[in-house]
């Protein structure tokens, strides 16, 4: 076995929904990551944070409506920020301690990582991506009026949408760089990174929601990764999946990739943007592998014995 | 002027009470940190919390209480790592756009950082830093039957009450310095770091603050630097404060702080704990100077020129 540079996406199921939850789950992810460090890899984790920054959005927002010290809401690109925080404490300790008890001395450190998006994303003229708590009519028209976007959310009330534009620029990629050299093992650009634009030199956070495996793919392209790991909650892509021709897919190229999604096979929303994600990496360079599959089958697909592989 | 490692320990007035007056404050703190970073020295950033991890605090303690789905109260320790990026996004943009606007191309980076403290702390028996929202008498009743220290502050209502345990350890100390070594501005050991207890090889989050100065101090002396600042709103400690015959002091020794000190000089609570905090620096180190100064003037006292400075 080689050692590789490889980036990996955590999903929900990783990190669980609330604190007990997160504390429980990031355990078993942990000794998931440290089966692929004890392999000799150099290992970057990126992972979502929606239940995460939801809570913490939704919390802040309430704090606001009811504190009269603390009127102004939180942006939800600081929600963000907390989020990283939130989530990589808990996984920076439980790796490191998974580490230690395997008798491996590493590093682990969580980075709070901004993203660049672009001001022009097609993204930012449908919102598409709905945040946040239930709003009544009356509350939907006040948020409205603020400049807030809202939908009508399936009957159940009103909710704020943002967009979900593509990451452009991992901007702490650097400090990612500069830890890895070190030897270190990296969180970075959680919950698909804060989003920000960038005005001459200044950055500036939006309201928007990244899409944690495209980012993860951009991370993975910008530390020249050799593997990008996309957990899931299968253990590999299906075509035709859950009909009686139902086929698991081992190692397929781009190309093939390419027609599976151009022939429907992939649900919007769920494997089709992860499969799209696995795709721009492999096709970004000769040797860059993705690997679609469950937390728990990590190192035996990275080994090449299972999951979904994409490569040229 | 010759290169040198400086910690500096911002204090509130650098960052502000809430989110907009954040945003303003780190815009002059970051030209006062330029200007350390224009002169060629290596900066470390370690700030207070108050105001933030107050806020963040009573946001979720409050939604706890709302939020039949997340009826799970935040720990502290969670608290203060979220509140680690909420200034450390802040505050690393703001830096960031000022070394930029300066023609300095560097990076800054916020480390999530926690510090171990001592469970057999004396502080842990007499818990006496008030902190989150006032409480009723049945609230305050029910907080302590579930384990929760609370004492009445001064007729306003209860409050709960933690330790302010000494820091033991920058747990993180490798990955600043791995930055540093790395040419990085580091923002450190924010709101004194996030508090933990070593248990085997588990670190657990415990219900306590760690005072900046302190923490400041013991990174200080774990990277090494030549010089500690911690920032004050007055450009000098004076003796006798306030009083007809107050001196302000310039150069002192070591052994003459320690004498103002036992005289009584300096107030609990304000200026006693940075003189304290200075001293156990300048006493760590041929070589290590504490400098005490405002913000504005950190450039000139670094180059000799203000402040009050200690030294062995």
């Amino acid at each position: 076995m080689s050692k590789k540079r490889v980036v990996l996406a955590l999903g929900g199921n990783a990190l669980g929904n609330n604190l007990p939850e997160q504390y429980l789950a990031v355990q078993e992810t942990a000794r998931a990551i440290a089966d692929l460090i004890e392999d000799g890899n150099e290992v970057i984790i990126s992972h979502g944070n929606g239940p995460q920054v939801g809570m913490i959005n939704n919390a802040m927002a309430a704090f606001a409506k009811t504190e009269p010290k603390h009127p102004h809401v939180t942006p939800l690109s600081v929600c963000v920020a907390m989020s990283q925080a939130y989530i990589g404490y808990d996984l920076q300790n439980a790796l490191k301690e998974e580490l230690l008890n395997r008798g491996i001395k590493k590093n682990v450190a969580t980075v709070i990582t901004q993203v660049r998006v672009d001001p022009e994303d097609p993204a930012f003229s449908s919102p598409s991506k709905p945040i946040g708590a239930f709003m009544s009519r009356e509350e939907a028209i006040k948020a409205e009026k603020s400049g807030i976007q809202v939908m009508e959310d399936a009957g159940r009330g009103y909710r704020r949408v943002v967009a979900s534009p593509k990451p452009k620029e991992i901007v702490e990629i650097d400090t990612v760089s500069d830890l890895l050299n070190a030897g270190e093992v990296v969180i970075a650009s959680g919950g698909g990174g804060i989003p920000v634009i960038r005005e001459g030199n200044h950055l500036k956070g939006v309201g928007a929601v990244i899409d944690k495996d495209f980012a993860s793919c951009l991370l993975a392209k910008q530390v020249n990764a050799d593997v990008l790991i996309i957990l899931t909650a299968v253990e590999k892509v299906a075509l035709n999946f859950g009909k009686p021709d139902e086929k698991w897919l081992d190692e397929i190229s781009v190309n093939e990739a390419k027609g599976y999604i151009k022939e429907g096979h992939f649900a919007p929303g769920s494997m089709l943007p992860k499969v799209q994600a696995a795709v721009e990496f492999a096709e970004s360079g000769n040797g860059h592998t993705s690997l679609i599959t469950l937390l728990q089958k990590a190192r035996d697909g990275v080994n090449g014995k299972t999951g979904t592989r994409i490569s040229l």
